[in-house]
């Protein structure tokens, strides 16, 4: 897609420090890191997020995210691996091409997990639950 | 795996509020959410994290993500749906039995995203990307 900087990185129109690419993925340094060694899984293909990437594709990059999960807790000596996904900007996603992050952590690394702001109220389980699954 | 609170919910021993099973994984309400609506994806079958789960059983979790993903956004017209799995203590991982979180997001729901600490140092990139890539 036009102006994609992920599109670009896959045509090599902007450079990327490139950590493992196959026919439909490529992996690549994210440039503005949580952690060192911060890497971003992507399909070559352009597909904004998880809603509209079909699901074949969705597991090819899932593969690579786990094999570059190995590598990165291997070579970087990490005691532990985030994986995450932003789909749409309220979730804070600001690149519009499925990316997915893995964040390698060593402990007491001093970063905080989200906390919840509140329990479920009586019975608010049950509705949430309904309205899920009515959604299938 | 006996003590497995994510096993016994498998196994009917300990309850949960089900949004989706089948053959091979399962999706209920996470008992301390993030927000309201967050769901845990997990394998029927016990698997540690995503070191540990052969590529197969991953894929299957992860069909189910996209499609709990849809009816969480759909349902509880969330604006955004963050996706995460947490692998080792370091990352905060609590539970020892695989799961990823589907998080329902809106705009402006307060919570904030991880900073990262600090930039790449000159040179530090090319070190990284070699030690990751040697390990695959």
């Amino acid at each position: 897609m036009e102006n994609c900087i992920f599109c670009k990185i896959v045509k090599g129109e902007i450079p990327a420090h490139k950590i493992y690419e196959d026919k439909d993925t490529l992996a690549f340094l994210d440039i503005s890191p949580v952690n060192i060694g911060h890497v971003l899984v992507i399909p070559k293909e352009h597909h904004a997020n998880i809603f509209e990437i079909p699901e074949k594709a969705l597991l090819e990059v899932v593969r690579t995210v786990k094999k570059v999960s190995h590598a990165v807790k291997k070579g970087l000596k990490a005691d532990g691996i985030n994986v995450t996904m932003n789909n749409e900007p309220a979730a804070g996603q600001v690149v519009f091409h499925l990316h997915i992050h893995i964040i390698p952590r060593t402990i007491n690394d001093g970063f905080h997990h989200w906390k919840g702001k509140r329990g479920y109220q009586e019975g608010e389980k049950e509705i949430v639950t309904e309205k899920i699954s009515k959604s299938l």
